[in-house]
């Protein structure tokens, strides 16, 4: 709980506008709307400076569609969906103004496009088959705010391909690097620029790639400094990052 | 290679001032310089920010004054040498200024402090037993010029500790949380603030903790958004990306 | 054996109202019964407490309904049937009176619930997708006779949904924990209450959460006392322990 | 944090006998010490029902010593101190009272000797190897106020061994099954017994045991109903549960 | 090459009924028919005392067809077909005088059962759904001269179950011992008995049975002499195996 | 960068004939073009002796037709799709003259078959499940001009399979040895033969060989001088060291 | 427990010679001797037709004395005692008549050699590093009363040093084959032999042979029919299994 | 068996001047002698075209000179000795001329260095502490009669080091890479250059470097063609398959 309102509720408390027990209440019900099925965080945009996100994987349309209802009573904006199948999108799109990409499967609902950061977040990738992690990073910071610069397919097999490109590079403020089989492009490009490098392994390869475990571990142990993992195909998560690094 | 550095080499062809042949030899010569067991890279601190680090686990204590002294030679201060043993230390200290923590192995060869960055750098442990880990980030962060405050045993068994230090963590611009076991408080921090989170599992634990997988893995699956993860132990990296994430 | 057993027997064949041979054919065909493809275990609710139970999965709607019969003849009640899939639950509910859940893939034939201890076992997840687990722990639980508060989407990465709920959890006399991903519910919990955790990995996740691997190392290593675990997605098994500690 | 905690300091900031800001001290200060290398949680005996604990193999003597004295100043008894060394426990003895056992390394300062709990809690292991793990598990359940029967070298490899004292097994409260290499120990107990089996596996074996895993893995697979496992090696994880399960 | 053929083949060289050529060329071509796509080895019946078995899993009707017609053109009789489909059975069926079992997936082509060995093979089974792999063992054994006794659902977790049975086991020849989840069943009559153990792990379970890993880890730890393991599901080979030792 | 451009290109920059911004526009846009969804690297051929290959497994036809087409632009021949599925291989051959083998799924686009070089390669197996990797191997190597003689069927267990075609691995300049279960042929084969061995494990078995672990763990062990090893069912990369080794 | 004691008994009792109560205890007290720290299983020849033996590695000279004797006392004789350091040797020696063998670490108390089985042990090992294990195979079946032949270094990089050797090996009843590293050589003996093959993998080897378990998945995977595996390094379970096939 | 050798016994024994016994006896003893603890192979010269290495780790410094002085009888020149400690270096020197570097620890018996292939083998590393692999494969491939060019220090954290010795990779026949922690070098350095990369992961690293399997899985997945790998630490064996492909 954060000084800041305990202090404040304390302070009503003092003043005798709040009892003690409605002020144990206010600590019990406030912060999240209990939907049986969920319980959404409306104090999350306060708290974390970015609304609550929907992981549709597991939730049926109608639950996405009712946790989104609830958000925008709130005024919500932005609302991001991960994860989010075709059919899915199709549904809740009846119901709610949403984008949808079906690449990086990510919706967003009462969609409202803002540039609120300076620093532009490259996300690069090893292949071609790394594109639909690569897209979720990238539409996830987009939709945070961001402007992202895509830099596909420059794997370390041909060097000049991302040698070509560093002028980009150099730019970012932020780089989000997404490779599956040996995963050894956060390393090449950790050792090319001076900002953080957010790896992401890709469960794409075949045979002792083992679902991205052998990327995921040439990650953890790049040698390049400023270069940090996050779970494999974990895309969501390294566009929200490089989001909030580019916000602070 | 850096476009404007390729701009200009081309323009002094051009002009005549610069033969092909000597061009060349300025791509190959100029960037670092070979110790015969080393490469050492003076660019880097152009390049990314911060000078070379030296690894000192795997090297001679004569290995690591030499590339002491040909940094030191070329204006190098606050050359930082990791997994450093007091062995080594001592011979170097004969050689050189240097100041040197056994618990972090930490040493830093002609000291200059300076703030450089104006946020704050929180370093937390679950344990006691994570100190050194969290003592090698906390001191990389300072020598990098990061002011730091250290937040240690306020492992989730007993939530009631991280609780009471929330105004700590809420004014941090990034945290490294330091943890093995079960790894847990990534999460819990990550759910608490709204900024970066390093975290870095280390090997303290026995059994089923497999040298620090454990708290890997569960760090790696954290449901906190904001929560990227470096290798097992790597308080070095955690405590370098933190610095390079502070000084944006 | 039990001594108890032993010894009645053999004061039987002392008092020579049983023979030798017939004592040796009453240890043997006694306590079970051979249905061919199943030996049935009529005596278990004697040593155990608990009748047999049936683990759905493997078995055929004809086997179930088949061990259903020889156990009903024998008066049994509340039968508890696991991983029972909805059209054996169809065919299996033809034949006898059964109450199935498809959430918890649970189904109890012939019911008859009752309340035999007084306790409260209160069930927490992490998130909305291990609810299938829970309730095979809940249902379960409900079954062998305990009352269940069920505390979901708790989840570590929003402590505050859990902490507004310290009053549930303080009621219990038992908790179980299930969780996926990184599975720090179960040492946050642990950490908390005074009394046993039932922690239960699920194998909700992706990447590097390995089916549930990596939320069952972190329950292995928790820093709290008073936490076990069982296997990942054991639902079941934790809601039959959760009630044997309830009925102590 | 408790809501009787918080009402009563809510009442007495209404009542203006404790002003905001000294609450909010309070929530901060009051549940734990802070030596400087940990957090000592006075509090956890009325939360959790027992003194904190300490985990010694860390540690130096001096921190351990330390420890104790701030525990013992605030009337602490029964001071459970695992995995320590012979040479800490020599230390320790110096400055404190202290009963130390060197087979299971657990050490109680200014011991208390009191049976608070009636149930018996039966120690079963595999082999004379896992002795140390078992005496762990039982010097901490005899620590903590209950009796203890030993039921050691019961390997399932000679099941006569075991059956021949079922009498014993009976009888218990709790069964605290500790067992290395195959780890079946816990399977057997578990279809014999109708209370609670923690089942604790050990490093003992060679080859494929992996250190413990292969007895893990099958304790977690257990088709014994009422199992549940703790850390390879956790005698005292598996002792306090028994000891919490054994005072319900 | 064995010996006794080599001094044949060398005589009959030496005597001049035979060229140095057509020897080299016998060494060649005798001992194998080349199908293209499979190499059969009609010596073998010779040099391991039993005919060639086919792998039915990766071929085609045809192809098994084609080299059941090649071993029965050289009057190979009790052709032994594993892991064989229905679709597969049903279309060799019609060419090939053919005895299916669709439990265990096995086919005997040109059947003609013998008993060639006095001892008895008994197989047991841990659970019902361990019984397709143990049918795999059984008939297999069965196709190869042997009398089995069938032993199936005698887990360790109702160990009466299996206790009641002693006497059908103390009179085995070999024992087959089949188990999923924890296998202690292996260890557990490999204690009891007196005669080789087989072990065969099954994949039956969940969670972190990973697939029959647990069971087969269990097996190769069993604390119980004279137990030796197959690979996990490897019906086939324990009861080859368990008919040789019948045979020896 | 090689060394001969850099210099030409300079020379070129010196003599006025290009300026150094056109220099520059010269490094990015020359050795690849940019189709959106890949990069295709047309001075490949020149660096590395072999025209890129498509890796067809995760791209579309389209994308697949796309590529054939803009490497045929510029007399592209004999352009080697890997992993293509027949469906892809039907689309692709009617814009396009397309070899196309369903078992090794190899195509190969504008197909212009050449022997270039003089030694053979073998390539055999351990088994006949073991052939779609050993024709990848072997189309692979026959496309990119090589001898190519194939010995199936081969494995370890039955030996005299594979000393009989002695004479055969000993003509042999590179021999690609595939096999899967215990992965032995590597080893057996590179005692007997005194060139490079390329070892390729495959996926084939079941159990305890893990999707081809197992080989390939046996393989890297292997006792044999001159055996490597590629990824699990990498024929293709086999077939291209091969050719490769065989070109010297 | 056996029919025939049990009848036996149960005939005492209904003759009125045996008290049930007595009979009770016959049960409990016969078949072992307690000695505090072991268990010892006088009935284990007569129902396993082998002494028990002792597993030195985690006992105490003294305790090794302590059971030798107590076995000794009851006209025990070659009595086996494994994993035995030269230490424990040298002190129980001092009491006991001890044949010790420091390569295989085995030593014999109270030898009494006499050979009670007809066929031929062969043990064959890969390498030279082998040795141990494969003495400690060799030196318990011989102990048991076997004839062993022994055929090292005949790994399978180099095959003519083993087909060399083949009517050695076509003479054997069972053979042990010891290998580490790739652990081919059970497979090729597998396939040469028609006698049964005991695999026993060894941890010699480095990188990636992971201790023994590259060797281990080698053999569980062997292609060979007949070959079954026992834990890495266990050459004593080898010689006893082999030892048990060849009394059949 | 070659068919050269067989063609001429037999011609020997169809010509009368050898008996099949003796022929048979020829088969057997001639290709290698047996010292007891070693078999070593006099025909592997022939067969292999370097003579037989000895791997001196397991091995008494009397064993090895016994070796040595066996080969050396048989005019055995440039006797290559592995993984040799200083100590056995030493005492072997002191009986047969000896050079020893003690890095690699690779001892040259008999030296006597002579050239006998044109190619260049490149040995390059990813640091510093990869240096004992690299000299043990460089060493290996100079007494094996290539000429080695080192490349130390490159690793792709700092590309420019590798792009500035361009010129040095390009010359290669034969490239050796060599690295540990994220294993990346392969990749990059087998995108650049046109001839086989054979790489060697190493165990240098620490946390999620698992002791060499992260480098070990990245480059069995490396993206660029051309590239194989042999066991972890393996320098003699990347050394010697390079001198054969360099022999090629």
């Amino acid at each position: 709980m954060e000084k800041q309102t305990l202090l404040a509720l304390l302070e009503q408390v003092q003043a005798g506008s709040l009892s003690p027990q409605e002020a144990v209440l206010r600590f019990k019900l406030d912060p999240f709307e209990d939907l049986g099925y969920a319980q959404i965080d409306h104090h999350r945009g306060i708290r974390q400076g970015a609304a609550e996100v929907i992981y549709g994987l597991s939730k049926t349309p109608e639950q996405i569609a009712g946790i989104v209802a609830a958000m925008a009573a709130k005024d919500g904006k932005n609302i991001l969906i991960t994860r989010m199948s075709a059919q899915a999108a199709e549904q809740v799109g009846k119901q709610h103004p949403l984008d949808y990409d079906p690449i990086s499967k990510i919706g967003v609902a009462y969609p409202d496009p803002q540039r609120t950061a300076d620093g532009k977040i490259v996300v690069a990738t090893g292949g071609t088959s790394d594109l639909p992690v690569a897209e979720e990073a990238a539409k996830t910071a987009e939709c945070l705010g961001n402007e992202v610069v895509r830099l596909y397919d420059v794997g370390v097999a041909g060097l000049h391909r991302l040698l070509s490109r560093l002028d980009v590079l150099m730019q970012a403020r932020v780089v989000v690097a997404v490779a599956g089989m040996e995963g050894a492009l956060a390393s090449v490009i950790g050792g090319l620029v001076d900002c953080p490098v957010i790896a992401v392994p890709t469960s794409i390869g075949y045979g002792a790639s083992f679902g991205g475990v052998s990327a995921l571990l040439s990650m953890l142990n790049s040698c390049a400094s400023g270069v940090s993992v996050v779970n494999i195909d974990n895309g969501f998560g390294a566009g929200y990052l490089a989001s909030m690094i580019n916000h602070l």
